[in-house]
């Protein structure tokens, strides 16, 4: 069947309409770029098919077809489904049982920008289905990463797969590979969304793992087989990373990073947006502490408190960090009393103690006997002074 | 005139009833301990003369001076003012010229508190007046500090100083010192509060800094001359470094350190708090990132951000970061849509590039030839490819 035939009206079952449907999709999705707030939005309002055939049949004033019309006619959707089978891939619309509900999102959000908008549909290839990833976290940040935010992307990756949440980033050098190895360290699924097809490898030096994550989690792309990376593909993956994903993790950004405009896309759909702080003399911290420092991201240190701030009320809360409980925790209000009246350099008596406390002394010698006990003060001569652990 | 003196009740001229005040204060200051809230507050209610006088004149059941009164018969206020003259240490009391209004703010915040009240009187030694630091800035943070630690300490300190607001802070190994020595560095004054007598130096390393400070700014003291470090001192002390300053940055502070009581005593006064964040894998910084992800703490990365944050509304404003002007950001949006649809990594055709911007081909190649002239593409066989400028 080629697109002209699409347009031919003929309803069958409602089997054949979704193919109908999908095919119109493949169709529009090839002719235009990721994310493109016109068509997007039309073919939300109009629905694909009808859009599709609106299109191909639009005529300029000399009677003949658009340059859109003219370039629908010209694309066989059949052929590229066929084709991008046989590549593992399938293409996932809305109303699919898989289609990630939470991309709904994106209808009010994207069409204020300039790339933006519900994609007509999108290339997957890999086990790991769309629908799955509704608590997935993004982690993303610079391609010129540090060491340290490396290792810190990792851990992030690591904690929140392991916690059965995917974790979702955009493939590249640096914070992202560092992500993504983080979850397959902790043996979990983990999906790449690129700018290019997702039947392509971008950049060359990941081929080995983005195969190996469309065949153990998902490699998924707006952009049609076979399209090369552009800037303009990255800008409109970077939503999609955003909107797919509960919450998203800056780990390093410069103040011009790309991976701001992904956490700008998170504020925008109210998803939450974390960053990882470093020192403040690393540029690529400088992004994060920035929208840190104006409320715009939580400051989060790890994974644990990235699944604290993604999960549901009472999910998943964080570990109380505390210290080490303290001999010093167990004492009455008067035996800690008597204890900070105890010098911290040198031995004191009873009686200087005492007036130091402000409490008598028989009350003091008693509370000395047992903050001895619990080894916090020892008898120094004629009076008492702290122990190591006291002055620990 | 001896303790016993100041009671008998004869009102002289307005400067003899304010010696007597300030004999009295100098008495019930070495009565307690620093920041004693039964001490603080009654003589806040009372006035320090009538307290001094009802201790005084106290007695037991058999008729006896009580122990407070025994032990304020027992002082000579009026020799400590001279010896500690002597030592270059005057006493600064409520109603003083010199007076930093702003602890009165503990008057309501140190009644909840185990140490706490406006503090009876301070002992200061240097040339900087107490009512000089109502636009001060505390920096505070671990003894244990790394050099990173140190480093920011040492920027914030020098940049606040020059700014014209007096540094203060413990006079601590770390973080405190370090913040002094870059206040002096920028040749400013800088403020030490000490747990032990004004006169003492404590730690003993740091001697020669704690006596320049003593001739060029201020030592400052709640605890008598001659008194030693302790722990409930220490306590108490910190919520005068808070107090006394408009905002208190934390530096590095590991979970359970000192200097988040500083913190805490900064937030019940309302004063402004903030935070410097470090590698999360650093335990000085988790108190710190702990504070930040509460929201209690605001994030600053150096000095520049605490000048904005304790500034009054457009005093101080922060210099807006921005990358340097770009090239691209002096393209139509026509010609941006072009830029961004020629391909990352190879050269294209205008007519491929046209298809991929979605727009006509004369249009493209108008475009192509600004783009060329700004430098953003070049001419690559019978294509365009992006210049390193553009891909930078």
């Amino acid at each position: 069947m080629s697109a002209h035939q699409m347009g031919s009206g003929q309803m069958g079952s409602g089997r054949i309409a979704g193919e109908r449907e999908r095919l119109a999709r493949v169709a529009l999705n090839r002719l235009g770029e990721p994310g493109e707030v016109k068509l997007t939005s039309l073919a939300a309002e109009l629905g694909a098919v009808r859009l599709h055939d609106l299109l191909l049949g639009e005529v300029d004033p000399q009677g003949l077809r658009t340059d859109l019309g003219a370039r629908l006619a010209a694309l066989d959707p059949e052929r590229e489904l066929e084709q991008a089978a046989r590549l593992g891939l399938r293409f996932v619309i809305p109303g699919d049982a898989e289609w990630p509900d939470q991309l709904g999102d994106l209808a009010a959000a994207g069409a204020l920008h300039d790339r933006g908008g519900v994609p007509v549909g999108l290339w997957v290839k890999g086990p790991l289905r769309l629908d799955e990833l509704a608590d997935a976290v993004a982690v993303v940040g610079s391609r010129a990463a540090t060491q340290y935010g490396a290792d810190v992307a990792r851990e992030i990756g690591a904690v929140v797969a392991r916690s059965g949440r995917p974790i979702v980033s955009g493939g590249a050098f640096g914070i992202d590979i560092a992500a993504h190895r983080g979850a397959l360290s902790a043996d979990r699924p983990t999906v790449a969304v690129l700018a290019c097809g997702a039947d392509r490898v971008y950049p060359q030096a990941h081929r080995e793992i983005l195969e190996h994550l469309g065949r153990t989690g998902a490699v998924v792309s707006e952009a049609a087989p076979g399209c090369a990376p552009q800037r303009v593909r990255f800008l409109a993956r970077n939503r999609l990373i955003a909107a797919l994903s509960r919450g998203t993790v800056v780990v390093e950004a410069a103040r011009r990073s790309g991976a701001l405009n992904t956490a700008n896309w998170a504020g925008r759909l109210h998803r939450v947006l974390m960053g990882v702080p470093g020192p403040v003399t690393s540029a690529g911290s400088a992004g994060v502490h920035e929208q840190i420092h104006t409320g715009a991201m939580a400051l989060v240190t790890g994974g644990a408190d990235v699944l604290e701030l993604v999960g549901a009320v009472g999910e998943c809360l964080r570990a109380e960090v505390s210290a080490p409980p303290d001999a010093r925790d167990r004492l009455t209000t008067r035996q800690r009393q008597v204890l900070d009246a105890v010098p911290v350099g040198r031995a004191a008596g009873a009686d200087s103690i005492a007036r130091v406390a402000g409490l008598g002394l028989l009350e003091v010698r008693s509370a000395l006997t047992r903050l001895r006990d619990a080894g916090l003060v020892e008898a120094a001569g004629a009076g008492w002074r702290l122990t190591a652990l006291a002055r620990a």
